[in-house]
C-alpha cells in the first residue's frame, strides 16, 4: 500500500491483555486495530455509523477482511492506524488500513475492508448516499474513486 | 469455496460475550472460530504446532487471513467450522475454512489463512518438514496440492 | 462453597483464545465463565434476562463480583459451572458460581455475583417480580433465602 | 474508598470493542482497566513483575478480585485508573483500584485484588522480597501497612 495515499491517522497502544502466550499481538486483534482506525476516520469526517444511523435508514455492513501480517505489535508498542476509503462503488465501499510503529517505517499490517450498505427494513442492499459520497470525495480528493449514481451523472 | 473438500469438521457454540451490541458476533471473533478450527485440525493430524513445536525447531506465523463474511452468527448458535489444508508450497501452507449453522446449509463465512514456517532462531523462512507434508497428504489426499522439496524429486 | 447446594451445572470448554502469555486461562476470563452458567441457569428456569425482559420493564444490573482464583485453568479443560441463587431480597439478588474440573474434585475458582433490579426508565432499584421469586424457589428450595415483599407477609 | 491514599494514577480509554450489546462496558473489561492500573504502577515504581521477574525467583498470581459497579463506563470515555498498594503481609499484598471519569467526581467502580508470591520452582507461597516493601513503602509512605519479617524487627 501506497502510505502516501492516506490522509487520516490515530494512535493506539498496546494493551497488556491484547497478548498472547507468545509475548505478542493476537491475530484478531489487529483487526479491532483497524476497527477503531475506521471509527475515528468517520468522526473526524462528521459521519455518523452508530446506532443514530441505523435508525436514519443506513445500516453499513462488513462483508470482507483481508489482513497482511508483516511484523508483530509487542505489549507496549505505540502505533500509528493509517486509514483512508478508497473506493466508492453503488452499494459497497472500501477502506484500507495501515499499521506502523509510531514515526517510525516499520510496518505491522495491511488490512483491506470491503463494506456494503443495507436497508436495515430489508436487509438489501442500497445505493449509498450523496451526503456520505460528498464528505467522503471532499476529504480524499483524487485519492479516491468514486463512482456515481447514474442520476448525478 | 468447495465443501466437498473439506474431509474436517469441529463444532463451536457461540458465547453470550461474543456477540456485539448488534446483538451478532463480532467480525472479530469469526477469525478466534476459524482458528479454533485450525487447533482441532491439527491436533486431529496429530501434529504439534504449540509452544512444544518451538522447541523442536518449527515456528508457524500467520501473514494473511482473508475472510467473507456471508451472514451473521447469533447467540447460542451452534456452528461447524470445516478446516483443510489447500496447499503446502517450499516454505508456507494454505489452509481453508467454512464456518456454517450447524447441520443446515447457511453460510456464515468463509476464510483464507496462509502461514509461513520460520527457523526460531534466525527467524527466516523455513522447508517445511517431510513429516508435516506425508501427515497432511495422508489426511487430504487429492484434494490437497503439495510441492515437494527438489531433493525428493 | 458448599457444593452439595447448586442444583444446576453446565459445561464450558476453555478455547486457546482465552490463554494468556502463561498458557493459562486470564483472571477476567473466568467472569465470563460465570456468567455464562448464570446466563444457562436462567435459561434453564424459563426466565429472560435479555433485551426481550427490558421491554417488559426488569432490567438487572451486576453491582458486585468477588473472585477466589483457586486453581488455573488451561487450554482445553473441559469445566463444570454450577449456579445458583442463594439469596433474595427486595431490590437485589446474590448469585453463586464453582468452576471445577470436569468430573473432578479440582476447584478452580468461585464466585459471588451481587445483582439489582431497576427500573429501566426511572434507572432506580425496583421490586424484584414474584415470577422470578416463585421461579427460583421452586428451582432451588430450601437452599435460597427469599425475603418477601410484606404485602405477601 | 478513601481517593486521597491514591498516589498513582493512569488514563484510559474505552475502546469500541470493549463495549458489549447494552452500549456499556462489559463487567468483565473493567477488570482489564484495573490490571492496566496495576502493571503501569509497578512499572512507575521500578519493579518487574513480569516473565524476567519470573526467571529471578518471583512470581505473582492473583488470588481474589473484588469489584463493585458503580456506574456504567461507554464508548469513548476516558477513565482514571487509580491504583495503590495498602497492605503487604508476609507472603501476600493487597492492591486497590479506582476507576472514574477523567477529571470529574463520577466513580465507576472499585477493585480490591490480592496476590500471592509463589516460589515458581515450588509453586508455595513464598515471603516477598524486601526490594519490594522496601520500594512500595517508599511511594506509598504512610497510606500502606506494610508487616516487616521478624527478622527484620
Amino acid at each position: 500500500m501506497d502510505r502516501s495515499k492516506f490522509k487520516f491517522k490515530t494512535e493506539i497502544r498496546v494493551r497488556n491483555y491484547e497478548v498472547d502466550w507468545q509475548g505478542i499481538v493476537h491475530n484478531a486483534v489487529y483487526l479491532l486495530y483497524f476497527e477503531t482506525g475506521r471509527i475515528e476516520y468517520f468522526r473526524a469526517l462528521g459521519l455518523r455509523i452508530d446506532l443514530e444511523s441505523i435508525k436514519h435508514g443506513n445500516r453499513m455492513v462488513l462483508v470482507r477482511n483481508e489482513i497482511n501480517y508483516r511484523a508483530p505489535a509487542k505489549f507496549d508498542d505505540l502505533l500509528d492506524v493509517h486509514t483512508r476509503i478508497s473506493a466508492i462503488r453503488n452499494t459497497s465501499y472500501v477502506m484500507e488500513g495501515l499499521l506502523l510503529v509510531h514515526r517510525s517505517d516499520k510496518l505491522i499490517g495491511e488490512n483491506v475492508a470491503v463494506h456494503v450498505w443495507l436497508d436495515p427494513t430489508t436487509d438489501r442492499p442500497k445505493t449509498i448516499s450523496d451526503t456520505f459520497r460528498r464528505a467522503v470525495q471532499q476529504f480524499e480528493g483524487d485519492s479516491v474513486v468514486i463512482e456515481w449514481p447514474t442520476y448525478l451523472a
